[in-house]
Parts: C-alpha cells; structure tokens; sequence
C-alpha cells in the first residue's frame, strides 16, 4: 500500500510566514495543519530571522513533513522590500532543507494554475478553492492559505520538481 | 585586565561569501583568519543556502567569535539579484544570531569611511588599507577582504551597535 506524502507549504514573509501542512495519497488531498509566524518587528533583523528560524524548525520537527515547497514571490517594489523578502525567502528554504526535506520552489502563476485552473485570479478566488479542494481547511492569515496553496501545487507537480532535484543533488555530487 | 573582543565580518553572497575574523583590544587590531564560502551553482538554492549555512556555522564554531557584522550591501541590479543576495544574507545573518552572537549591520559607506577614512572608494583603496591596517590579514578573494573591511568597521562602532541592539532585545522582551 502506498503511503501518503506530507507536505509543507511556505509562504516567506520577514513579518509574517505562513505555512500549511496537507498530506497527498493519489489524488486525493487532505488538510493537515496550517498557521502563520511573526516576527518582532522592533526587534534587529538577525533576531527576527531567528524567530522566523525557529517557529519553522518547531513546525518541521513537530508535523514531520518529507518534502517542502516555497512560493518563489517576485516584488515589483523597490530594492529594500525585495532584499527583505529575500532575507525572510533565504530562512523559509534553508530550514526544510537543513531538516533533509527537498525544497520545491512555484512560482504564484503555478499555485493559481494548480489550485483555481488558471495563471491568474485573485487571492479570494485561491483562497475559496482552497476550502473547495479541502474543505476541512482553516487558516489563521491570507499567509496560512497562500502556504496551503503552494503545498496544493506541490502535490500535483511533486514527481517532476522531486525528481529534478534529485538529478541536480547527484551530478553536483559526481562532480 | 580587558579581554581582546573577536570579530567575525560577512560579505555576504550566494556565489560566494566571504568572511574574516579580527581581534580588537583598545585601539589595536590583530588579523585572525580569513576566506571564502563557495556555494555550488549546479544544486538547487535550497541545497546551496545549506552549504552558506554549514560553512559559515563551521567557521563559528572553530573560531568562537564574540560579535559578528555583516554588510548591507545594496544592490543596483534587477529584482531577482536583489532577491539572491537577500537570501544569501538572511543565512549570514542567522547563522551568527542562532549562535548567540549580536550582529550588527553597516552600509558600504560606513565601512569605506572606517578603513580608507572617506565614504567613497574603490575596492583596491579598501583592500591595501587593510593591509595597512592589519600588516598580516591575508585574504584569497575580493570577498574575504571585503568582509576583514566589514570586521574593522564594527571594531570602530562597535560599542554604540552592541547598545542599540541589547536595548532593541530588552524592549521587545518588555512588550
């Protein structure tokens, strides 16, 4: 009998992080756990980073997940809020991978095509599919639901990102 | 007796980070170690955070450093540069936070003033007054010097730094 793959979804954010938790068997789709990370925003960006570090360590450690997958969001704002990003981006895919999970990475066009059946739509229209697709949803944060979404688009794409990883970890490996 | 305090500066990026360890004592500086972290281009970014991660938690750990700095490198390029160096950023600044170092941030400006005396200059100016400065610093990249500029500059500042980001902790504590 197969056995149901756990995933974590993340949605990086230096303010808020959120994450979800579904497991995949098949096609079948079923919601797990899902939550959002502050950070102190009065405090110094290493310490906030450390908290983003470790409420994703506990979740890991916690929910056990074997593959992870981060949206990879692009700002269209000005260097500082995308440097931020990337700086919250950095810790979202560092901690699954020091865990030894693969880490995936969609880009929002893919999580919409996954979840409502185009590249397009609204954060509403993600987040009502997301209930439709797993009905016994909750999410605390329109991060929480972005989070579950990635892990959406994470199932129906996990054999091709799993595989191309894996191909990329052993050529480096021989080289 | 006062204690020498042990700097670790950061240059950091994805390619390559680089890093160097002084020691301060009063006005004097003593050149430690310095080099450089490759990351390898053909893994996946995750996988490549994880060796930033390693590398630099190895050196931290070999070299017990009291205080680490890192440069807030700006960046001119597109988005998705900007969004690479943040996240190579975000693990230089968590690494040396998660070992329960203070790590505080400085402007290429700051640091060019600190080691050439003007906010402006090119990158030899900074590399031969950090020889000057340090007659023994040896450094095998651009990067590793840049990160011995960025160690001198938080022994000129480090006092008002280390203040500002224990009383950043110990309000946020208090809230």
């Amino acid at each position: 009998m197969k056995e149901a793959i756990r995933i974590i979804g993340i949605d990086p954010g230096l303010r808020r992080t959120g994450w979800g938790i579904i497991e995949t068997l098949g096609n079948s789709l079923r919601f797990v756990a899902s939550g959002t990370i502050l950070s102190d925003a009065k405090l110094d960006l290493a310490s906030r980073l450390c908290q983003l570090h470790d409420g994703l360590a506990g979740i890991i450690h916690g929910q056990m997940p074997h593959e992870a997958a981060v949206e990879h969001t692009f700002v269209n704002k000005d260097a500082t809020a995308t440097l931020k990003l990337g700086q919250a981006r950095g810790i979202a895919l560092l901690v699954p991978a020091l865990a030894g999970l693969p880490v995936a990475e969609y880009a929002p066009n893919a999580v919409k095509k996954a979840v409502i059946g185009v590249g397009h739509g609204e954060k509403k229209q993600i987040h009502m599919m997301v209930k439709v697709l797993m009905p016994k949803a909750t999410f605390d944060t329109d991060d929480a639901a972005d989070a579950l979404a990635v892990a959406i688009c994470h199932a129906h794409h996990r054999q091709s990102a799993i595989g191309r990883i894996a191909i990329e970890r052993k050529l480096a490996a021989q080289l």
